[in-house]
């Protein structure tokens, strides 16, 4: 986010008046804009390597009826043009101000810059924000995994929960680190499957008593068939908490000691996981949208567009918002996690250059081996 | 763990017959040995790198009458010493067996070496693993606090629970980062001090209204008066989970929107926060360890102790196993955090070293300045 908004700001600050928005909708919708002067460019630089968003982020319920309000407002204030960054929310604001600003007659240009974790955006080919994500989450499943590895003689199963509430991005790439069938993680769960409850257990059990342990990831969002009470399947979102729930599931079901874990919010934001690209990409965007900006191109989200050839080669397009707004972005069919199986190829060369290539799986613990050692 | 077993294996590999003892004490109950060959040297690098413990760990419930049976197979085996890596327990266990080694009429010779991420171990100025677990909490209260920072329109409080099952040694480096009292986290509390419920929704309320948001440090180990369904205080310790109890309880008593959020067992695995000096120390401990006992020192702890000068220099000195098994290190009384105060400096200048000094605060968000902006 504060790279995105680094990078606009360099290209602008230098000949425009420029503001920022407090906390997103809710600042359009309280008038909270703040004038960036030219001479706080330094500092720019020093928050574009922070998380979280250096203007504040928001949850405002805007209603549709708001956006005239708002663009108005950006037309007696003489604001020419707006980008916002962020997912499928943000994207629909965009479109919504876009329209309005042309019903209230103000030729506001829009500018969407995506920015997501869950890499859940439409027509690009990922997110800022999702290789830094994905990063973090591939080393901790690999870590926690191994840790566990240690520990197999007395804790049994491992429930590693990522983001995700609406695809599984993030969970699949907790196996980016895995290399036999034998390392961690060995189940990953997304909300692109139905999760259900039987097989859930079935291959839990399969995979401990082939390893001696179970590392499983699954989505926050994964969707399915929860026993109800009475007994019947029910189905309905296991929003949040989901990795503790499967782990009493286990705990009970299997009699295996097992433990849920929340990779929790430092997953977004933690410092050591950023992937260099990542952040200059997201810079690059932001610079883009405001060359796109002065030439009062508006209604679009800047897109990353691979080139087809072996190297990371990139080019930065424009999407029409209606194309995004409001439009999912699940993992492939053949991207999909399939129990037993290992991280599809095509899958890791397609991440390797977001996460970065500095990563490596770890050789098995001698404990694991023993088995071999004694023949 | 494992840098501390390069170190010893690198030593004495080249001209000694070696065993590792899988599994810790379940290892040598079960005779679990196997022999490591100076061939695999090379491999042995490789796994010094990885989080867990390569020989596989243990939590064996070996009693005190167990371990003659232990020396004497150690003895029929032929070995002349052995070298155990941990915290408290594993000091206790070095201590009995070298006591029945004793014994049973054989000479072998017993070494601890630390390695803590609580940093409970008596008598050394801090355990190996310490530093890389308080660099990822120190990072990670910062990275989730500047994240919160962002979104305090719409979240109030996030309570992150740290390892320390008995002090508070990492809650306490969550503060490292901190520069100003605005600055998360706001509270820690640890088990050094006694838990008052009514003295904790005092201390978030008054943050909350003084910041607009609080973040709040707990060590799992919390223990104190917890309010029971009669309305009486129990003194009782909250481990496991208290963070969510203590989210609850904001929640139900405040009415602010609160999160609970273990850090988990990545802060004791995360590779990407590894402190180098912390996996130097631990393999130059490795290496003392096998050099005294090529001399037949027995009946020691390892332990790290600093030269009084300006720069960190250290040296490694012996410790009686009995002045510490079985003996806690709590922070001392004046590197206990004070409410509303900011980090104890005597606290962060200990602390420098073992953490990495390529760390820095973030700079405040906009939105969080508003106020002097509109002045």
């Amino acid at each position: 986010m504060n790279a995105s908004l680094f990078g606009f700001l360099e290209e602008v600050l230098p000949d425009h008046e420029v503001y920022g928005v407090l906390n997103g909708l809710q600042g359009l919708a309280e008038d909270r804009l703040v004038p960036l002067a030219p001479s706080t460019v330094e500092r720019h630089r020093q928050v574009s390597e922070m998380p979280g968003a250096w203007l504040g982020s928001g949850r405002w319920p805007a209603r549709e009826e708001d956006f005239e309000g708002y663009a108005i407002n950006l037309k007696n204030r003489g604001v020419q043009g707006l980008a916002l960054i962020g997912g499928n929310g943000t994207m629909w604001a965009c479109l919504r101000l876009e329209r309005a600003a042309r019903r209230v007659g103000h030729e506001l240009a829009v500018i969407g810059i995506p920015k997501t974790v869950d890499n859940d955006l439409a027509e690009t080919d990922h997110a800022p924000g999702f290789g830094s994500a994905a990063r973090f989450v591939a080393t901790a499943v690999r870590d926690v995994g191994k840790d566990l590895e240690s520990m197999r003689n007395f804790e049994a199963v491992r429930v590693l929960e990522t983001m995700g509430r609406n695809v599984g991005w993030l969970a699949v790439s907790g196996s980016y680190l895995k290399e036999y069938p034998e390392d961690p993680p060995h189940l990953i769960y997304v909300p692109e499957r139905e999760f259900a409850q039987d097989e859930f257990l079935k291959e839990v059990k399969e995979t401990h008593e082939a390893y001696g342990y179970a590392v499983v990831v699954v989505s926050e969002g994964l969707r399915g068939r929860a026993k109800s009470v009475s007994g019947e399947h029910l189905k309905s979102p296991l929003l949040g908490g989901v990795s503790r729930e499967l782990a009493q599931l286990v705990g009970e079901e299997l009699g295996l000691p097992a433990r849920g874990e929340l990779l929790g919010m430092v997953q977004r934001s933690c410092s050591l996981a950023v992937s260099k690209r990542d952040r200059e990409e997201a810079r690059l965007l932001g610079t883009k949208a405001a060359g796109l900006m002065r030439a009062r191109v508006s209604g679009v989200m800047l897109s990353l567009k691979r080139r087809p050839s072996s190297s990371y080669e990139l080019e930065i397009r424009c999407v029409p918002l209606d194309r995004v707004a409001g439009v999912e972005r699940p993992l492939p069919e053949d991207w999909l996690w399939v129990p037993g199986g290992s991280v599809p190829e095509e899958f890791r060369k397609w991440l390797e250059p977001l996460i970065g290539e500095d990563l490596s799986p770890y050789p098995a613990n001698l404990s694991a081996q023993e088995a071999t050692w004694k023949t």
